[in-house]
């Protein structure tokens, strides 16, 4: 009944929060960008007064970067904690935007209504959905739902510098029954769901070197190896053909898919040809016997992010290169080791070189696969709540790229974490005209309000 | 004993016959750059002049871009063309020279004395040791050789656009019994050598195109194939593990070496390890049973001279590229058909290709090997002369490189050519500081001296 009475409010407040969230997208918070350096702090405190205004004791907290905000309730039963970020993506090329980015406001578009500016999805529309929800919870019931933390970073999008070390330094205070994330996306843009496996990455620049210096191609070809094609052979090398990675002891800790995860994942019937011909491709082109969805989100790939050497200008030049370059990344999954990984990677490259050329390697990245442990209640607890909002089965999902927060939660606070988001695939995060749609906020609003009440219990 | 006369007479005048090729020098005739067109055009007016004064018939010839200088002379006999260019490369970076480019003169070093300037050795300073020779010889005879032309381009060091347009249009003034160029250097800066074979060249640019746009490689990776691994492949494909080349028909044209020429380059006694010592490599990487010499100058390559795609900057970036790039050439010997293996390399490529993956090619150059029909009694007397001259075998080499003049001489004008030229290794040619050896250029004016008098008989 309760649930009902905080439903109806959300309902009826939606303009207000609708209102509020534009005020907030209103503040530039690009993080990358120091001139902007104000305007992220300036977001930090309207999170403060927003939160302290429903009863959150909220601070403010310096980092070396952009500032921390951090929110307690205290209250009985399980305790959650909510991540978000209030900083933005910059906006060139402002051209292509049709308003101004900081200007937001609510457009009416053929499908539907939308909240049009810089941050309305990514992330600011998204934390506020949960921020909303308690409010609404706090008109309704005269209190806040719990024991709540909220966790909101001012860094996400210029690479989280301060986050490992802010979690370390306040680990006691941030260590929760369990982490909620809102920075995803519907399925689909219509199915809710719960990412429960992010993929790991690990990423490796390798040099190879032949002669101390370019050669002509009429001199020296021919005599001298040419480190492209050495590193051209390591390349073609790294798969078999049928598209699995031949690096030894690679495939250690990769697990399948339980049945029931499988079943759920079949149930999103998820339209590969369409995610294909979105991008002019008619078939999948990896693991023969894997569907595209079980590839991007459970199993571990190889690619080549970049290549370059020699002469790549305008017309021809016979030269013989004296340095060949790749970036190679690895997204792994399941308990697969980066470091192991690294390694087999390097000793395989090393073991291809032939006499008279050399390798250098540079390693970026180095994040294993998050994979949630789904029998704490509170997993099954919101896959219902949701399900229940969205008149479709919530799924527990996998994402193909790595999403390091929740990783972070894992190894520094030894929380698992639920990612629910609300985002749909044309919000244009990162890009020009991002907007976040009305029903995602109003509906994202309504579902943590379900969520809460089923795990707060 | 008339051939002792021409040459004291060499020796006695070689101060003047500097002091000519230093006032040549002094003409700044770049033919790149627009700015210097008339000195081009005063660089053939001086050679016009130059050459009359000896009892040439000769003339500037116009042609869209700089001119051409044509003379003859009338006699008895065979009728020798010499061809060589009074354009010079740009002189950039300037700072790099220890004195005007443009401001020649002869300088003492640890290795003789060298006559400094752009130009002094490509090649203003080769051309004039065939125009002292005959000056000298008219001195001591009255009269010329014989039946000389000389074919003077001013396009060389920009490529040549008038050079075959204009020997077609001038095919019956040109054809001569045989062709003498002087562009070409001692073999290792001191042994006599007429290169009687030279690579062709054939390059391609293809593009690899997989998805219609760049794709990130945590949403799509493992499922749409990565052009770079495409074009990893095809490269890697290219060679087998002994260094040979795959494609189909590839060697047909090969021809081997005669036993006469095996033991002329065996002679040469060329110090392999110095040659890959030089740029740092210890061991020669090509095909197993060839010698470096026999490869570079005798066997076909494929290089691959340049590749790109993806993300090349700073730091990492996991895009999944929509396309890949190479520039690949070939080498070409004997009588490889470069488009029979342009027409190969395609077929080749596209049958690597795989679903949803296309290519685009891009042809540059397509130059057959140019092999002399050494049978021609010149070939010998002129190598007989040479071995006089410099107290050393002079043998029949080959040139790892293009020189495209001598392709022309064959194919437009159906004559072989001799290349024979007294550059030595450290003449930096294309380079800063610029010279040419006092002894190159009296030991050469002295060459051609006794190889007319063998040629002309």
């Amino acid at each position: 009944m309760s649930l009902d009475a905080v439903l109806a409010r959300i309902d009826e407040t939606l303009p207000q929060a609708t209102d509020r969230l534009i005020d907030l997208l209103r503040i530039p918070s690009i993080s990358t960008d120091p001139a902007f350096k104000a305007d992220c702090d300036r977001a930090a405190d309207w999170l403060v007064a927003e939160l302290e205004s429903l009863g959150f004791e909220a601070s403010k907290r310096p980092t070396p970067g952009h500032p921390m905000v951090v929110a307690h309730a205290a209250g009985e039963g399980p305790h959650v904690l909510f991540y978000g970020h209030y900083d933005v993506q910059p906006v060139d090329p402002l051209n292509l935007w049709h308003r101004d980015p900081f200007d937001p406001a609510i457009e009416e578009t053929p499908k539907g209504q939308v909240i049009r500016g810089r941050g309305a999805s990514d992330d600011k529309g998204q934390l506020m959905t949960f921020i909303e929800a308690c409010r609404a919870w706090k008109d309704v019931h005269g209190a806040l739902p719990g024991r709540i933390t909220l966790f909101l970073e001012g860094e996400e999008e210029s690479g989280s510098p301060s986050l490992v070390p802010f979690m370390k330094e306040n680990a006691a205070e941030l260590t929760a029954d369990i982490a909620l994330i809102c920075d995803t996306g519907l399925f689909e843009s219509k199915s809710p769901a719960i990412v429960t496996m992010l993929r790991g990455l690990m990423g490796e620049e390798l040099t190879i070197r032949g002669a101390d210096k370019d050669l002509h191609s009429g001199m020296y070809g021919g005599v001298a190896m040419n480190p492209i094609r050495v590193l051209a052979r390591i390349i073609a090398g790294l798969h078999d053909d049928t598209g699995r990675i031949t690096l030894p002891g690679f495939y250690d800790g990769v697990t399948e898919l339980s049945d029931e995860i499988r079943a759920q994942w079949q149930n999103l019937a998820f339209d590969h040809a369409r995610f294909l011909g979105d991008v002019g491709l008619s078939e999948p082109a990896g693991e023969q016997d894997r569907t595209p969805l079980e590839m991007i989100w459970s199993r571990p790939t190889c690619e080549v992010n970049g290549i370059w050497g020699g002469y790549t200008g305008d017309g021809f030049k016979t030269v013989l290169p004296s340095e060949a370059h790749a970036k190679i990344s690895f997204r792994l999954v399941g308990q697969q080791d980066p470091n192991a990984i690294r390694e087999a990677f390097r000793a395989y490259v090393e073991a291809q070189l032939p006499t008279d050329c050399e390798v250098e390697f540079h390693g970026h990245g180095n994040s294993a696969a998050g994979q949630m442990q789904i029998d704490h209640p509170a997993f099954e607890q919101a896959r219902q709540a949701l399900s229940e909002e969205w008149g479709l089965a919530a799924a527990y999902v996998g994402c193909g790229g790595s999403i390091p927060i929740a990783g972070y939660f894992k190894t520094v606070l030894g929380m698992d974490a639920m990612l629910i988001g609300f985002g749909k695939d044309d919000d244009q995060i990162h890009s020009p005209n991002e907007k976040y749609d009305v029903e995602s906020f109003h509906k994202g609003i309504r579902s943590w309000a379900r969520v809460l009440e089923k795990v707060m219990g």
